[in-house]
C-alpha cells in the first residue's frame, strides 16, 4: 500500500498499520504478536539525541524506538538490533514505508553478541526497552514473541548492561525503561559495569499511585551524582492523559 | 520548668522548648545549634515499629526520632546514640521533661563503634537521619554541631550501614532518610552489607518538582524486590502543606 510521501510495502495477514503522530510516520505491527506499549513511547521522550550522534536500540522489536527517535532528533544513524526475524522484518518494512532507510537500519542479531556486531567504544547513545521479568518470574506468555519481549528468556539484564558498556563510547549515554521493583539490581549492575546513573524519572499511573515504570539515563564512566526528576504522571483522571503524556505522544 | 504531666528540667540560655504535637510532648533545642528538620519528622512517619520491638536511632541529635516513635508506636525501648555531648544532654533533658525515661534512653557514643555498644544481631529496628553531604562537599558550616549533623565529618554513610548491618537482627529493619542525588551509592552500599531495600518513597516539595529527600526501608537479608511508593508531596500550594504532611506532623 502507498501512503502520502511513503513507499509501498507488503502487509501480511494479521498485520496492521498504526499512526505514530510524528512526521506522518506509521508502524507495522501484528496484534497477535507483541505490540509496542507506552513504555517505548515514554523512553523515546526521555532520550536525548544530539545532532550527528549514532544511536543503537537493543531489542528493537518492530523498530518503534529508532523510528520515533529519527522523527524527533537530528541524530545521524539509528540502528535497531532484533533477534526475532518476524519482528525485525516488520521493522524493516516500517522503515521503508516511512522512507527513512538512510537514517534507520534494522539488523537481525543477538543482544548478548552486541560487542561482536558493533565496534567497541563506538556508540554515542544506546537505548533499551528490555524484558522486565526474569525467565522464571510468573507465567511466561504462550506466544513466543510476547514471551521473549516480556521475560528474560534470550537475554538477561546483566547481559544487556555488559554489552552496552562494551560498545558505548566513554561518556556515551545509555537510556533504559524498566520496572521499579528491580531498581536495586538495576542500579547495582549499572554501577558494576561503569554505567553511572545520572538521571532517573519514575512514571506513576496516577499522582497518588506507585510508579509502574522507571526511566534511567546513565553515562559511561560518569561521576556519581543522580538527578531524580519530578514524577511523570500518566493520567490526570480516569481515561484522561496529562498534558505531558499528550506532548510525548505528539497529539 | 514544669509542664502539665511533665517533669522539671533545666533549660540553658539560648535553648527553647518546642511542641511536638504528639502526646503533649516537647523537645529542647538550641536554635544556634542544629535543630531538627522536616526530614526527621517524615522519617518518623515512614518508620514502622511493632509492639515490643527494640529501636535504635543512630546519631539521634536532640532525640527527635526516638521521642516521636515512642509517642507513635508500641515499641518496647527506643535508644538514641549521639556523639555530641551538648545534643545528647538536650535529648536526655527532653526525655525527662516528657516523663518517658522508661522507654527512651540516650547514650553518648560514636556510630562507628555501634557494634561494640550494642549486641550484634540484636536490634529489631534501626533508624538514621545521617549527614547528607560528604566531608568535602560544599562549604561546611561554621558551627561545629551543625557541620557534624550535615557533613560526614565524624562518620560516613558506609560506616553507618556497616554498623547497622552488624547490630540488626536477621530480618530486622533499617530506615533512613537521605538525599536522592546519592541514591546509587546508597543502594549499592546497602546491598553490599546485605540490607536489602524493600520500600522507597521520594519526597517532592511540589508535585512538579524534583524530590529533595528519599525515605528507604531495608530488611537485613531480605529478598530482592523493591516497592517504590507514591510520591510524598509536601506543599499543595505555596505555604500550604498537603493533608498528608499535616497528618505526619500530627496537626
Amino acid at each position: 500500500m502507498k501512503n502520502k510521501g511513503q513507499n509501498i510495502v507488503k502487509i501480511h495477514p494479521n498485520e496492521r498499520i498504526d499512526d505514530l503522530h510524528r512526521n506522518g510516520y506509521k508502524i507495522i505491527q501484528n496484534p497477535k504478536k507483541f505490540c509496542f506499549g507506552m513504555d517505548a513511547v515514554l523512553l523515546s521522550g526521555f532520550v536525548k539525541v544530539l545532532p550527528g550522534e549514532q544511536v543503537v536500540d537493543l531489542g528493537t522489536g518492530t523498530g518503534i524506538i529508532p523510528i520515533l527517535l529519527e522523527a524527533k532528533s537530528k541524530g545521524d544513524l539509528f540502528t535497531g538490533l532484533e533477534i526475532q526475524k518476524e519482528s525485525a522484518d516488520m521493522a524493516k518494512r516500517s522503515v521503508i514505508l516511512n522512507n527513512i532507510e538512510k537514517r534507520v537500519k534494522i539488523i537481525i542479531g543477538d543482544i548478548k553478541n552486541s560487542s561482536n556486531i558493533f565496534k567497541k567504544n563506538s556508540i554515542d547513545v544506546i537505548t533499551c526497552n528490555p524484558p522486565y521479568m526474569t525467565a522464571n518470574h510468573g507465567l511466561t506468555n504462550s506466544d513466543e514473541s510476547k514471551a521473549v519481549a516480556r521475560h528474560e528468556i534470550l537475554c538477561t539484564l546483566k547481559e544487556i548492561i555488559r554489552e552496552t558498556s562494551l560498545i558505548l563510547k566513554p561518556g556515551g549515554r545509555f537510556y533504559m525503561v524498566h520496572r521499579p521493583f528491580r531498581l536495586v539490581e538495576i542500579l547495582n549492575t549499572l554501577s558494576e559495569y561503569k554505567l553511572e546513573p545520572k538521571r532517573m524519572r519514575m512514571v506513576h499511573p496516577f499522582i497518588d499511585k506507585e510508579p509502574n515504570m522507571v526511566l534511567i539515563e546513565c553515562v559511561k564512566g560518569g561521576k556519581s551524582m543522580l538527578k531524580v526528576e519530578a514524577p511523570l504522571i500518566v493520567y490526570k483522571e480516569v481515561n484522561v492523559y496529562t498534558d505531558e503524556i499528550y506532548d510525548i505522544y505528539g497529539y
